[in-house]
């Protein structure tokens, strides 16, 4: 500590805060724009720093897409551990656990897509990485609690693997489907936080209705 | 008739079959490379016709892919028509419709993708005709079941807006997600028949235990 200058601080923080603008910026593009073929020169800008800094901070656009991909998925894994540490029922814990998958896909709807794009260009040592770090712990912790629910007879005997896919399925449903909620919303262009507040009593409800003995 | 000849029946017998090939090929690519990015020449080539043909039989690319929606979307609403035929209490109409959704997905993965794509690229009157002709329909089919279901007393007061992203969103859940397919299910490529049938079953029994009062 006693090397760090008070200059050093400055400086820390703001490449934190440029890595972090750069994310973000990428992030808001893809929400706002339904789709995650964004160019370089647009996130810079939107970020209001130079696009040399795409390069510096992450090698390459492919870099900062699986970085934002870390990101957004390492937050909701914490929030999983977090989660089996409340002492409460499987039936609770699935409730929770739901909620927070459908406020992911309200959040960042453009997830589903970002990974389909990045395992179709990245080496295999990443497309490892994001089956493994990224995938599989969201997809294991919620088969935990199945077995869970199952063993103290809460729930009836579903296949977790099957189930996780209702769930993600359900969750992308309404926000990865833009131009169909506006077609049968009548024209709107998004979900609003009205609207998700809705969806996801109503979908949460019809999955534990689905699980539930 | 009279001034038809042989030839000329001949002929147009060839033109329906190379229309159809072109769309099959284009439908088949989509599903085998899991993207709906696709070019003409991999079409023209799978079809077994000069790629000139495209332009030909639907002015463009672009023609070409709404044709195919067109054909592969009509087809299910000619369904639908028929399963209001049937004298079924609105449960086992539902059941039938949601099997419907579920096997559509599996058949063509591609199906949202391929709207996403559609209605950002095509003209004004094109996205009227996906909205009115294709997607419209088939939720009002789904919101009139619903409704004759809370009627009867066999459905609870669910939004039918809200379950139609439900469905599709379950139905898209395993079939458009296939690196996740294969990570959660230890390396397997796509949905077989066999997981679809127990994927439709898992699906179906969820959606419906949501539904019923």
């Amino acid at each position: 500590m006693g090397k760090r200058t008070a200059s050093s601080v400055a400086r820390s923080q703001g490449k934190a805060s440029i890595r972090d603008s750069l994310l973000e910026a990428a992030s808001a593009l893809m929400r706002e724009q339904d789709t995650v073929e964004i160019g370089i020169l647009d996130i810079a800008s939107r970020a209001e720093v130079n696009h040399g800094m795409i390069r510096y901070y992450f090698g390459s656009k492919e870099g900062m897409m699986l970085a934002l991909l870390d990101r957004d998925v390492q937050m909701r894994i914490r929030q999983l551990a977090a989660l089996f540490r409340l002492d409460v029922t499987p039936t609770e814990r699935m409730r929770i656990h739901l909620e927070g998958i459908l406020d992911t896909y309200y959040q960042i709807p453009y997830l589903n897509r970002l990974i389909h794009a990045m395992v179709r260009d990245a080496s295999p040592e990443r497309v490892h990485h994001i089956a493994e770090e990224l995938l599989k712990p969201i997809a294991r912790a919620q088969h935990r609690i199945i077995e869970a629910g199952i063993e103290s007879g809460e729930f009836r005997k579903v296949d977790p693997k099957l189930f996780y896919f209702n769930t993600i399925g359900s969750a992308d449903g309404l926000y990865a489907n833009r131009f169909t909620l506006s077609a049968v919303f009548g024209g709107i262009p998004a979900a609003d936080d009205a609207l998700h507040e809705r969806y996801k009593k109503q979908t949460v409800e019809t999955l534990m209705a689905g699980l539930l003995a």
